[in-house]
């Protein structure tokens, strides 16, 4: 059975992962593109995004930004990090951020108290919405995934909540040097050292402090 | 006038900069020594400490580490900084953490709501007790100063109160890949982005991400 992995989850100075007033426009919320500076320019990000293969293809923000999309056969995400949308689907046109071809080209599970059709989107990505709560979703995610490794995808409320529940086996973060001030913050009130997790690895680049946090 | 800063102010990737449970065996409460790891390596450390100048004198931990003891002419401690006595003072025998001969070669002023005569030490320091607030500490520290720098010393609490107040014009700090989990945060309700706090540069060694935060 693969690992649950939280990978390429960006976090500031101050330990906040989201700014505040998520929306249409800032779906990091206000200053969330700050704490990514490590990611948009890399070969991964830019291939994902459809600038082609222009980015950065050597260095350690790649090497950390291919891990972070490379080896899973099923994702998890947070209502939030699927839209801004929130309580009752109003209709079926929301189809997540990401156009037509997401990135993830796998089975990914949606947590939503609200129910919704699966959607089918190109390239294999089948949005699924689970409404029983994070250990129904990862039972869904690992049958999904079979051998391959299962991505908590975020948001900050999302992998606080594996977290908190010993579910995730490994994560990796990149701290960059930023202060948020406000928004959704990974730590606050998390004990990750009473929790079993422990600080693994870490490498610097230019842009970020990459750590490797590991449940002992 | 000199600028009133923090340096060499270690923190855990979870933001802590002090263990739970400070003691007399624990003076930078348990697992606090895990976010020092850049700094007992440091000439000016093991000078500090009468280890004798063997330490690594090359290197960013050392540039970082002499920066936050040099071209100072005061200095504020927290009272839980100068000990681990709390309330009133039993006796006159507490002379600090330090021995005879403390690090500081300068005058020293103690936060405290319980007075107490000055305290003359070896070396230029002289620990003096201000019973009336934080800016009170301040204006005497820069008279004291002259035209050098005066260092806010910690601890936790003590830096969040001067960083409430806009009274530190600049704070080194050294991120360190820890996970403490509990003990004094030193983000936690501090909005440092609001209150006009930037980060102004970052510099990696292969222990600690060190960070200068500048107030603008």
């Amino acid at each position: 059975m693969g690992k649950v992995r939280v990978g390429g989850f960006a976090v500031s100075l101050d330990g906040y992962s989201a700014g505040p007033d998520q929306s249409l426009e800032n779906p990091l919320g206000k200053r969330g593109p700050e704490i990514f500076q490590w990611f948009f320019h890399t070969k991964t990000f830019r291939a994902m995004h459809g600038e082609g293969e222009t980015g950065d293809s050597e260095g350690l923000d790649e090497k950390y930004a291919f891990r972070a999309m490379d080896g899973f056969g099923a994702f998890i995400l947070g209502r939030n990090m699927f839209g801004p949308i929130r309580g009752d689907w109003p209709d079926e046109d929301w189809k997540g951020w990401w156009g037509d071809n997401p990135p993830y080209h796998a089975p990914t599970f949606v947590l939503t108290n609200h129910p919704h059709d699966p959607i089918v989107m190109e390239g294999g990505t089948t949005f699924y919405f689970v409404t029983d709560g994070i250990e129904s979703a990862l039972d869904k995610a690992r049958k999904a995934a079979g051998d391959l490794d299962v991505k908590i995808g975020g948001g900050v409320s999302t992998v606080r909540q594996y977290l908190q529940a010993r579910l995730v086996d490994e994560m990796h973060l990149a701290v960059g040097p930023v202060l948020l001030g406000r928004g959704e913050n990974l730590f606050e009130g998390l004990d990750l050292d009473a929790l079993g997790y422990a600080v693994t690895s870490m490498e610097q680049s230019e842009r970020a402090m990459h750590v490797v946090v590991t449940k002992r």
